[in-house]
């Protein structure tokens, strides 16, 4: 890889592409961030019913993270109403929609807003398809919509499935075809990184990949989703989707969060992500660190979705990934 | 003026500074527009209520009249949403709103947006106070803030004013300092044009500057406002509200609009202006052209404002200003 930057492709969501992006981008890089595609609830929820467009939420954060504009700006895309007949939107969502409704066409939403916040690297997302994320518990029940599924108990899940079908973006293709590392992001594990696999061509593009993959590893769980799972549990998990056992590499943390947010997200039934046996998956090398972030996090008025206090630090998580 | 070019500073609301300025920014000149902040009626007046910002939608207009920017961003800024939440919202207002909000002034907000657009020129509101106007009618009747008056009969009209008064913007006298030709522009008459020369100070830089002093007159009456004016009859008005006959030069238009929209215009009131007897003002040179307009205007799915059909043409009106 001499006098070559590396090519970096990110897989996930919003917030947990929001880390790793903002990090990897004071890199020397080519970076591609693909973005699922199932969000549909709050502000990205009403765009797509009221305008009929795709879910813009995912996509802003990954703009923002990678805009080189000023502050003024990406703070702008990241702006959410408080009162009147806003409240709940998102500046960036709009902008993004609006863009959509204009072009006719997502991507070029993407592009045009790209320019406008002068970001580097590319932001995919997996499919252009409009799509539902639905989950089908071993009873037979169905909870339809990533928003719903976000809210329900999962402790039965047979499946994850998309619907309708969709074919992979190829955009996704090229980016993987030409990586030299593949990132497997933290996130909301069943309803923002997941659904990145269920779309037709994803995983048999992962596969066929040469490059590395590295999974970085969630700090905590979530209630209902995955309570009690350790690294090899989401691991296991991650190789029933993807139908194959890819990853290289794993990162994950080895740093306590502060007893106050340890006992903060233990009255929601969360807690701190145990490494599990290792020593039983042989092909992979686990990289454990300490990584996390010591910022202070607020909730900002008006937003209604609930946000990670306990996260990565951006920089010591790009620092790993670009020294691998 | 060899070798430098025209400064021209253009006075006005929104639609008739549109035209102005569309048609100005092919010329080599140095424009700044001069901006109304009176306007309280639709998407403008629900931002302002509700986010408690400045008024954003005429100069949202000069904004997109002198933007450099691919067709897309400009048709972002003017569109207007026809239904779900945002219905009636246009998102070049939410965008300068936003960003308000955000970086705490309107001007900061304008400079942004410029950016974003790619704009040529200055735009600057003519008082950064919030504002609303009242007209006085010879009753003592009140009528309060601009949408109102807009809506209301003016026949027995006393005086306009502003609530609270407001100071000039300093970067309006600058400007106006500064210019070769100032343009008052066409546009609503009383709920556009005027309120400008209602700002403290604002008459009497008009009055010390230098620059020739041009009106483009508009091109049909408003019922209940300006019923049976002549351009006599504007200029006079003009005059009461300056407080001194300053007016050098008036263009004003030669040809009559087509039948159908003669018509369609005549079944709400509203009439071509006649000149009126220019003979009765010996100072000022009257520039008769014809200067309509034949492209076709369509009103845009969930604008509820009235919109003019019968417009002046920016490139015919720019070429007399800028030859003049």
């Amino acid at each position: 890889m001499i006098d070559k930057k590396q090519k970096i492709v990110t897989i996930g969501g919003g917030t947990g592409s929001f880390t790793l992006l903002s990090g990897l981008r004071n890199y020397p890089v080519n970076l591609s961030a693909i973005v699922s595609m199932v969000d549909d609830g709050g502000s990205s929820g009403i765009l797509r019913d009221e305008l009929g467009v795709l879910p813009p939420g995912d996509v802003r954060q990954c703009l923002v993270a990678l805009s080189k504009s000023d502050k003024i700006l990406r703070e702008l895309f990241n702006y959410r109403y408080s009162n009147g007949s806003l409240v709940g939107h998102n500046f960036g969502n709009i902008f993004l929609s609006t863009l959509e409704k204009i072009s006719g066409s997502f991507d070029q939403a993407i592009k045009e807003a790209g320019r406008v916040l002068g970001i580097c690297g590319k932001i995919i997302p997996v499919t252009l398809k409009s799509i539902n994320l639905v989950a089908e518990l071993s009873g037979g029940k169905e909870i339809f919509g990533q928003h719903n599924i976000n809210e329900s108990n999962l402790t039965s899940l047979r499946k994850l499935y998309l619907n309708p079908r969709a074919k992979i973006n190829f955009e996704v293709i090229k980016a993987i075809r030409q990586a030299d590392k593949i990132i497997i992001n933290p996130g909301n594990f069943y309803c923002s990184i997941i659904p990145n696999f269920l779309v037709d061509g994803f995983t048999e593009a992962l596969v066929n990949s040469k490059a590395k993959k590295i999974y970085v590893c969630n700090l905590m769980t979530k209630t209902g989703h995955t309570d009690d799972f350790t690294i090899i549990d989401y691991l296991n998990e991650l190789e029933k989707y993807i139908s194959a056992n890819i990853i290289d590499i794993v990162i994950y943390n080895k740093e306590r969060p502060a007893q106050h947010l340890i006992k903060r997200y233990a009255r929601e039934g969360e807690h701190f992500i145990k490494p599990g046996d290792l020593g039983s998956k042989k092909n992979i090398n686990f990289v454990g660190r300490k990584i996390l972030s010591h910022r202070i996090y607020k909730q900002n008025k008006g937003d209604k979705i609930k946000r990670t206090f306990v996260r990565h630090d951006s920089s010591k998580i790009a620092d790993i990934i670009y020294k691998l």
